[in-house]
């Protein structure tokens, strides 16, 4: 498996463009990607009760199983919380797609899957669209991957896309993705959309849970704020043009090449987190069970007082130890040890006689590892997260509705 | 029932006192109450698995129903996750606290309670506390319930007392009180410390669960930033001084001025939140049940993006949508109406065409009202927090250990 350029269109066969429809004041804001062919789609959707329109379109999309040529995209807008009147939209912008799609792809038959993102509460009007979804299908090749990964941002600070190659049943397998997502990021799909793409053919059958799996190990392990939004999804569309298909014996090697551009996905999504300036790994070992585990690190990730320790570079180990005490996993205070990075801060119920300078060198990097061990059993978990600072509380109450 | 002067010294026959032991770096910083004759004790405590040595050994002489005669109670440091040389120099105040009461008090026998908080991980010298003990008892009186409030303090820029009277089988009974707390504030107990007195004669056995009752109502239902810590504790003395009893006929009478002052406290502690310049109410009715609505109260209460709306005056009936809709409690969105103030904001699944000034005015005051309707059913709950400002960062990623 190897590191390659080209994001969403590294696979064979799928195209990409980025244009702007007006919707943000600035900047590109429609995303279209578009496959050669009828491609099986996948998908992991928010589970927020206030789910938007185009979040649960495309869900049922995926759930019935219907081969899907594009994914449309915007940013700006999430069209979430807009009554029956955005249901419609959404479907009347679908609609439009699906005719620049027949105007400029003729013989290219299939569903559009929809993400939107951005303001809650706004409507979308479709016939402001018209125009920029025809341009960007005219314009669909295979480097307009950055733009589209440019125009699915929001409060994002730079683009997100990534790609590798694996060589799966002799052949040359390709995984592309990008996503966004900065603010409202926590496990669950939060504020964040994420696309791939793959050239393997695969059953949904066997894709679904595949991604299902690997979004729980990546995405759904990442917290900025702890908030999960109304329109966040993770699509997946597999065109087979590599000539592999996935298979029970070869799905451990495609989901090793997945979880590397997810996992790296996810990585990105917290370093650009709103006002982050440090990335936060919590990992828990020796709890009585995975979910114990999942429970402590997650307190520990999302706890401010930990998170503003690490912003001002703190070794602050007793907000860990009252995080992961209140967490609600088996703990005894005894039989637990707490590290920042190699260093060792707690362990026999009290703090160790640490060196004060390699402590706060371990919290002072970019990329923070929290390591507790409850001493407990095999349980495991991991978790990422960011620092919180001045500038998340600049980001979020500046913003005006 | 009316409002008094005089905090805990309010109710007959209990004195305070507040003197400086050096342990934070400047003020008061040792807080005693003491009693004129063995009292009633209750209490309620963190449910931490880190719990301080003072919390769990006041826990356990309110569990075995001891007589109590004092409390004692330091700031500047929690003594908590120092392991048993901790839970021995906590053992060693206490005994020190009983022989200054035998000097100063003879003839007072029975037991002390502790509370102690500040920084995780420290220990605090039992040598260097006898001397201001000695000071404390000495000088205990009814004048001292204000340096006493002063001497509890940590983060907190203000002491927090009240007291009041109520008319309980024609005696004139009293309740007093006063409480710390800024950061880690969460349900459940969080860095906050409550002192309660009354004159009522009362049996454990209704005043534990009376005091259990209120303290859900109130203390249990503030949040600051949502983390918990080690070592709260609410600590409840009767007297009996007043010559009325507590009895199932009367508990709602004392109940209801009990109510008062903790949910005054409540509020104070909110307002005086790390870095608050706003108090936000939030209440969730019409709930599937009381524990759906608990669910939404505080997923709302606690969202970051909430917070930041609040602090930045932005009526963000998204960030409130988005929050109810992740909560876990279950929400049709289109039987969901939001409100800030009067303004009515969200109802039939979309935004209503709202007055901007109106709904900006409702979020730019210093407690503001965030009242959401399920339309499912009788569940109600309430949750009182504050807005997320820069000074929270700045307080805590300047804080160091």
């Amino acid at each position: 498996m190897k590191w390659i350029d080209g994001g969403v269109c590294a696979p064979r066969g799928f195209a990409a463009a980025g244009v702007r429809a007006g919707i943000k004041q600035q900047g590109l804001d429609v995303a279209l990607v578009v496959a050669d062919r009828p491609c099986t789609a996948a998908g992991v959707f928010t589970q927020n009760a206030f789910i938007s329109p185009a979040a649960r379109y495309s869900r049922e999309v995926v759930r019935c199983g219907k081969p899907v040529v594009a994914t449309f995209g915007n940013s700006g807008c999430a069209n979430a919380c807009t009554g029956p009147e955005g249901e419609q939209d959404l479907q009347a912008i679908v609609n439009t797609v699906k005719q620049a799609l027949a105007r400029h792809r003729p013989g290219l038959v299939g569903e559009v899957l929809a993400a939107q993102t951005g303001i809650i509460g706004v409507r979308l009007f479709p016939e402001r669209m018209a125009q920029p979804i025809d341009e960007a299908v005219a314009k669909a090749g295979p480097e307009g991957w950055q733009d589209a990964a440019r125009a699915i941002m929001t409060t994002d600070t730079r683009p997100k896309a990534c790609a590798v190659e694996a060589q799966i049943e002799g052949r040359a397998v390709h995984i592309g993705g990008m996503a966004k997502g900065s603010g409202m990021i926590a496990p669950n799909m939060a504020t964040m959309h994420v696309y791939l793409t793959t050239d393997i053919a695969a059953q949904a059958a066997i894709l679904q849970p595949l991604l299902g799996d690997v979004v729980g190990r990546s995405f759904n392990t990442i917290s900025v704020d702890g908030d999960g939004s109304t329109s966040d999804c993770v699509l997946m569309l597999a065109n087979g043009a590599a000539g592999a298909a996935l298979s029970e014996a070869n799905r451990s090697a495609l989901a090793e090449a997945l979880n590397a551009v997810c996992e790296r996905l996810a990585r990105e999504l917290v370093a650009d987190g709103e006002g982050a300036t440090r990335v936060i790994e919590v990992r828990v070992t020796g709890a009585r069970t995975d979910a114990d585990a999942a429970l402590g690190a997650r307190a520990i990730a999302e706890s401010l007082l930990v998170k503003t320790a690490v912003f001002g570079g703190d070794p602050n180990w007793g907000r860990i130890a009252a995080a992961l005490g209140r967490s609600g996993a088996e703990v005894d205070p005894y039989r637990t040890t707490i590290r920042v990075g190699d260093v060792l801060l707690f362990e026999s119920g009290a703090p160790t006689a640490f060196d004060r300078a390699s402590a706060e060198a371990a919290v002072r990097c970019d990329e923070v590892v929290i390591a507790v061990d409850l001493g407990l059993g095999e349980g495991a978990s991991r978790m990422l997260s960011c620092d919180l600072s001045y500038d998340y509380v600049r980001i979020n109450a500046e913003y005006h509705t």
